[in-house]
């Protein structure tokens, strides 16, 4: 309650010094409220699945106060795509900048991707179902795994007969990973079929760079090799 | 009106004649009307984003007519996944009789179910929608699919070091080429991007082929083998 406000959200200079922050802080809970809510709700039904009762139900905040926030559904679930995916490309970024073969960062990428599925299902089942439409190539993660493959391509380190279709096999295996890994609607996680997360992970990964036109032995070598340490950032709508 | 009724539909010896083959018609056709429109909005929606009164408001029938055929919305789908998948089926079974080799017949049914999905995109979002889920392995295309791969094996035609992150790439590759073929929501279909669907269909079915252990050479050769003619089967519900 009497937590430093940082001062960038200081109070504008109209308001009351001693309840701006205050308010500043309440609009920012009921904000994230709204945003986890529909990043759960979303997560399983998809944008189109979802009322906006339903989320302010869940929120637990008035029905009105959503639109203090968000001009629709189709806004939320914009800032959703954006915080998530931003969030998540960081994380991203840091791992690629330890690694300078792009079969590398491709296959530590993917991995790294299928464990936090894993780890936050809500967090899998929302890329999951955000990654299946086509603005995914220029919103979402589609765009870093295009800019990688395209990256291998320009160094030769991949051979690619057609781009369109290699990213479509690529793109739909990690989401098809990241839908068994985040399956949690069979009693126990059915860990005969689809053996340990880690070790699924890799596997999945060697055949993406097999895909990419590398040996199966070159692939599974680089899948297997240590994953970068990097600080893993958490779900910033996961507590709510 | 006046049609031939099959002896088989004939009325039951307790009902007048000359009304119950009207009211077993017309008992079908709400059973029809109903199966239409619940394929149509569950495509687009999956299960979860759909309420039994959108499916009776979209067939124009009474919200309690609902429960004369079905006792839940679960009900309704579980018989459209078998109605759609069986029927679908029946397409693949009758294409498989025609090629003796594992390669060509996988092949040949990924391209055959792209294309579908291309001339039939209700069917092609309600078949992705139903498949990234894990029992689609006992269930649905899945279960076709893990065959032809077990064939292939057996066969020592393909060369799988892990079945199941094999299954994931395949058939989330699959799937993957059935939503972009099947998104009708981005204007011109983005033909610069995806190039023709016969061709997209050719070179998605190559990658398969490559995970399964093919070379990229003997891959695109099969790939590119005439599609053996079958009879197209109507989607049952296309026209409710």
């Amino acid at each position: 309650m009497n937590a430093k406000v940082p001062a960038e959200l200081a109070a504008p200079v109209s308001v009351p010094e001693t309840k701006a922050p205050r308010g500043a802080r309440r609009k920012r809970d009921t904000r994230a409220k709204l945003l986890g809510a529909a990043l759960h709700l979303m997560a399983y039904r998809g944008v189109a699945g979802v009322r906006i009762n339903e989320i302010t139900e869940q929120a637990d905040v008035g029905f009105g106060s959503f639109y203090n926030h968000f001009e629709s559904k189709e806004a939320i679930y914009a800032t959703l795509i954006d915080e998530v995916i931003g969030h998540f490309a960081v994380a991203l970024d840091k791992l690629g900048e330890q690694l300078n073969d792009p079969a590398e960062k491709i296959a530590a990428s993917t991995r790294y991707t299928l464990l936090r599925g894993q780890a936050d299902p809500v967090w899998g089942r929302f890329v999951f179902q955000t990654n299946f439409s086509r603005d995914s190539m220029s919103h979402g993660l589609g765009r870093y795994l295009l800019q990688d493959i395209g990256s291998g391509v320009s160094a030769g380190r991949f051979t690619v007969a057609d781009l369109p279709s290699v990213y479509i096999a690529v793109g739909s295996t990690i989401l098809g990973g990241l839908a068994a890994l985040s399956d949690r609607t069979l009693p126990d996680h059915e860990p005969d079929i689809l053996g340990d997360a880690q070790g699924l992970s890799v596997r999945i990964a060697a055949i993406l760079l097999t895909i990419l036109g590398l040996s199966t032995q070159e692939a599974q070598e680089i899948a297997n090799r240590p994953l970068p340490q990097i600080e893993l950032p958490a779900n910033p709508f996961a507590q709510v």
